[in-house]
């Protein structure tokens, strides 16, 4: 039997009141009153209903959180790291897991203003105009982690995606690359989509490499995705020496494929990813990756939430965390 | 601002009770009042509170679940596929990541305790004494998922560990392997770890096979200790011509150990994981593997769970779900 308040105060000889005044902290209880309410909560084991506080107090302590996909590894390692932040400030994180599915998403919007969430994170940017609008409405500190809207007003924990492209695209350059196949996001994305395929043109254009069209395709961020347009880049006749996917796991599955049709990477092609997801050290060769500080991307959404629910000022704009090349064994120098 | 159940009363021209009385679904309510009512709801986009309605209804439509490792494939998986469910039962999934930290498990366990939630998911099966004991206490329908703790009086949604564990040393002695390595996982756990060696022993020992000492190794599961217990597997004498570790991702560690050793998977040796998980296709060679049915898995636990909810009598004892061999390329036949 779950112990109930009236049990407390039966047991500790008080007004059902006195021990919700001691539970509520209020001042102006008499000490020895206090001693034998919470006497009686050791002794029966009693646990204060978070909901019946949160009513009185107005303070859910609940974040929810709109993962696109629980089981990609660049995700689900930022949401560790949300997690880990969120339960050290004492907050509980309501997960939801959208995988393009609109219509859950905008249920969960709902169902985290209904459960009267203190904050929301966000990670995907495809935001359509029904729920921009229903994130305006519901008037709860949002905040976007590792994506941009195109919506200006909300705040967002990225990296500066067309700088990081650039400079990915550069070092393939410097290797003496002069083909470079690109395999991007969505370009309805601003920030992975748009911004990483602009660092790209712009790197080649400056380094007087030449943009061929057939060498440029769109995939989905997944490793299937990188899989089947690498197959396309190898049907060509003369295919790049080097191929660059705006995510990790369309990197996998480019060398996975490279190396489905008998040919090596680095030696036949070099493979650069985007991410520094978990997958970069686990596979072999180990994968060359233009990295996001993603634990540190956890740490620092919590950071610009808890600020927001707080009420402090936050500074205005987005919070842009550095890029990292970091070298592993997928590319080499073209001989 | 928050549009409040008062502002619906004066926007419909009734009195609180009459909208309260509608949102709670009760019966005799005048049908002009009803539409009134939700008319001023409609018009003002008034989202009732959750945790006020969770007081009155005692339901809070909340499941927590402890996971030991978000990062982990295998258990982010099995998460969205309970998180799916949940969603389509409209329960939220409150998650905690607990990577062993027995104090944090504690906590949360106490959180939702207080939270009201209806039902608890557990992923992992070292439950201490005072983890048990709190369990119990808080009495409130708990669910071990793809583990099995000692304290026989718990539900737990499992495949037969010993018989997977048999059945895939099994098929690596068919293929002619003499010598067999083993890395284990904590003789602890009562699933995972006591199973899955006992399955391996007797399979080895019913086929005339000799039990080496320096070929069984006990790691915790993940990547990084499968390396470096192959690594050890791979400085004695005569290595083993195949290896069978009890999670794919102690199996990758092992190949990637084998790989940077300058020997091949599985021309040189064979490595069987365990687990089903997506790593299993996306690395190369692609991983032979004693699968547990992890879709299927999550699903059963939120069944069982709901039906531990409503109240419904359910079988007595475990849910043992069927393992299945999935052979890849990682395990050749011994030349």
């Amino acid at each position: 039997m779950q112990v109930k308040i009236k049990d407390v105060a039966k047991h500790a000889g008080v007004s059902v009141t006195t021990v919700s005044r001691v539970l509520n902290g209020e001042r102006y209880v008499k000490d020895d009153l206090k001693a034998k309410v919470n006497d009686a909560i050791q002794e029966l084991g009693y646990a204060p209903s978070q909901i019946a506080r949160s009513l009185v107090r107005n303070k859910t302590n609940l974040i929810g959180v709109i993962v696109p996909d629980l089981t990609s590894s660049f995700y689900s390692t930022i949401l560790s790291s949300i997690e880990d932040m969120a339960s050290a400030n004492d907050y509980n994180l309501l997960v939801c897991n959208i995988s393009e599915n609109i219509d859950k998403e905008l249920k969960y919007l709902n169902v985290f203003q209904e459960m009267r969430v203190e904050g929301i994170i966000i990670m995907h940017e495809k935001i359509n105009e029904e729920i921009r609008h229903l994130i305006h409405k519901i008037n709860i500190p949002v905040i976007f982690s590792s994506v941009k809207p195109l919506d200006q007003s909300f705040a967002s924990v990225i990296v500066d995606d067309y700088q990081a492209s650039y400079d990915a695209t550069k070092y393939l350059i410097e290797l003496g690359h002069e083909t470079i196949g690109f395999i991007g996001g969505d370009l309805q994305d601003i920030t992975s989509g748009q911004n990483r395929y602009s660092g790209y043109r712009n790197a080649m254009a400056d380094n007087g490499k030449t943009l061929v069209d057939e060498h440029i395709r769109f995939g989905d961020y997944k490793v299937r995705s990188g899989y089947l347009h690498m197959k396309e880049l190898l049907s060509i006749e003369r295919p790049p020496t080097a191929v660059f996917a705006v995510s990790d796991d369309m990197a996998l599955g480019a060398m996975n494929c490279i190396r489905d049709h008998q040919l090596r990477v680095p030696e036949d092609i070099s493979v650069m990813g985007f991410d520094g997801s978990l997958l970069t050290e686990l596979v072999r060769p180990t994968l060359t990756s233009m990295e996001q500080p993603i634990q540190e991307m956890g740490r620092a959404t919590m950071d610009v939430l808890l600020k927001q629910i707080s009420g402090k000022k936050i500074p205005t704009g987005d919070v842009v965390l550095e890029h990292r090349l970091v070298i592993r064994e997928s590319c080499q120098p073209r001989i």
